[in-house]
């Protein structure tokens, strides 16, 4: 069974008992033991800045059509690159705030409206932070020499190194995120044979690295102490079985897919270990809002006394947050929910249709892009500045001051 | 917010607490309050049996066409009726009953061997009790009138009179559930105004009437007690987008649909009063098995201290299953979780292909077609014969003899 469970570990409060396990560990390990071997690296990386002759340009790999097509789009302003945040052809919170700074960057080499893109590309999702945070450094670093210089070519540079170093600081944080991640559950699940469950998709399509969640799993992989990864589909985009499978996939690890609602079925047969998932915002006080279905995990896994880890850089903390009430958590439109928008069809376009409707004409829904989980059911949250364990306002305030003198 | 967190009712154990409401009540109830006023009666019954001049056929709706077609499947021997239970052309607890009974009846009517029928259709689908006790009904009356007549014509007349029996009996159960069920809502919700949530699909396609679960939310709806029925999606067919917002539709209720995992964000927000969910089959201890995704709302019911509330005919009650453990759980098809089938796609056809593929080739997929939920989740079983709650092994004996009694 699961060792989370095997020896009661100090983070499973028993305040809440769940029925022994079903005993089914054998059988579903026999079922789905098989795993894909198919090393090849992905070709295209998530974000890339690039100057032809006519002038640069930001290109991103079009998540919407994963894992059907690799294809790429060119951002010529930051208009274009508003659209794309939107269509979420690029997204996760990480990448999110690369994109930004990179977008001001785009708008600066340009001579554009440095505000007004600044502006434009802060406000283009609401939920993660790390978008408005990403914008703020290049528009910083734009301003900063401008003042100095008066020269707006110049400035422009500076924001497009502003830029660059988020994008290599975000893939050195991956790395120390999956070194934290890793020793938080040998911690936990002292033996390996980790069976992780993940929910959306929070690996190298997210991040100027290898991600967040996925990439402490991938680590737990690379050194032989993950026995699976059991992948959530995440209704309504997908983005488990279109993003985190394919990333699984191309790394080798075996991997099992299933609907989000299947997930009780796994905690109560004891398959899984850990929840590791990312995070698009970290209030003040630990509460976590991440994408939709992450919550109802976060409660199961509390049911069942497995430990749920959030796995975020420090730039997802949000001071000016102080709760879980306070988080904007974004509402999307119906149409994602009463059409089923698959790779051969745009994804979560601005307009309705495109999609295969799956519900009669006219029906309602109700489709928050995230939820939000309160700390007391955060086992961790993982950093790459350390790992805060209880979870508490305190705790996560002495890492970001130590985390910003590291920066500074 | 939610009457069953306003007043602490007695079935809310504080075992487990769970943060205050989010407070964004008044923003959905305005987001949400539209319903859709579309009374048009479905035309066609899910299952009815016609005796044309080229012989007795069984006419089903094809379930998994709607709601973009209305197509109706003509069964002129059992291998066909099997076929359709295999592929959820005809599905629901109470109506697999019907449907075993009435193809033991065309089976006999059309001078098949019986008991070979019998046989296929009882083990067509494993999970749902009701599949093997109507077959098992419709065989018996036609074992009985051989074993008096010695005439395979009358026989076969008996057959029918069976099936056409458990038929009516299984409508007027609907009947009744919905009103013991409404009445246990006034008592567990007092005050109307139910916010209900609903999981899958239970309504008159699965029933020789109006169904169970769904019966007692259109009883409330009928008498203004009804504010707004939540309806999850029920990945990976959609039972819930396709048909059950077909059903609330068609009746003039207030319903939005959801992606499965956004139920943990309702639940958070005080928007859900109570979880009134089908079964396909109830083990002697009280465990329910019902469609995969109902046993994460039971546990998100008990942390917000939500009444979660089972309705199915007593025939769902299966003695001789002893516990949650001994009940088979169906496991279905990867390629329903790795493809997506729409109602313009065939829908769990036998043979994978013939959905659009949303993870990567080679994906593996855990898809069972249930989940298991414990007795000490479970507030309430509605059944025709009665309440039983809390819910024990000695209750659920006492109203199977109870309702045998009447039935005899």
């Amino acid at each position: 069974m699961g060792n989370a469970r095997g020896d009661r570990p100090p983070y499973a409060e028993d305040t809440f008992n769940c029925p022994t396990d079903k005993g089914q560990t054998g059988w579903m390990a026999d079922q789905y033991a098989q795993s894909r071997e198919d090393n090849r690296p992905t070709e295209i990386p998530a974000i890339r800045w690039e100057e032809p002759p006519e002038g640069p340009v930001l290109v991103l790999l079009d998540q919407t059509r994963l894992p059907a097509e690799e294809v790429e789009l060119v951002c010529t302003d930051a208009p274009a690159l508003v659209a794309a945040i939107r269509s979420l052809a690029v997204r996760g919170a990480p990448l999110l705030g690369i994109a930004g700074a990179y977008g001001v960057a785009l708008a600066a080499a340009r001579g554009f409206d440095v505000d007004e893109a600044a502006v434009a590309l802060a406000q283009a999702r609401p939920t993660a932070v790390n978008l408005p945070v990403g914008v703020r450094r290049a528009r910083e670093a734009y301003e900063v020499e401008l003042a100095r210089s008066g020269d707006r070519e110049q400035a422009a540079g500076a924001a497009l190194v502003a830029a660059r170093v988020l994008h290599r600081e975000d893939a050195e944080a991956s790395a120390r995120m999956a070194v934290h991640g890793l020793a938080l559950l040998d911690e936990l699940l002292p033996g390996g044979g980790h069976r992780v469950l993940t929910h959306c998709n929070t690996g190298s399509l997210v991040s100027g690295g290898e991600g967040t969640a996925f990439a402490v799993a991938l680590a737990a992989h690379r050194t032989g102490r993950l026995r699976r990864l059991w992948v959530d589909e995440t209704r309504p985009l997908l983005q488990g079985a279109r993003l985190t499978a394919y990333e699984a996939a191309r790394s080798g690890m075996a991997y099992t897919l299933l609907t989000d609602n299947a997930a009780g079925s796994l905690f109560a047969a004891g398959e899984v270990d850990a929840v590791l998932i990312g995070a698009d915002r970290i209030a003040a006080d630990g509460s976590v809002a991440n994408k939709v279905g992450s919550y109802p995990l976060a409660v199961l896994a509390r049911y069942h006394h497995v430990p749920f880890i959030v796995v975020a850089p420090v730039t997802t903390v949000d001071p000016d947050t102080p709760d879980g009430a306070s988080i904007e958590v974004e509402q999307r439109a119906g149409h994602e929910v009463t059409e089923i928008a698959a790779p051969q069809v745009p994804v979560a376009g601005a307009e309705a249709g495109g999609g295969i409707p799956v519900a009669p004409l006219g029906t309602q829904a109700y489709n928050p892009a995230f939820d939000v989980t309160p700390p007391e059911l955060v086992t961790a949250i993982v950093t790459e500045a350390g790992v805060v364990s209880p979870v508490t306002a305190a705790a996560l305030a002495e890492l970001c001051d130590r985390s910003r003198q590291v920066t500074i």
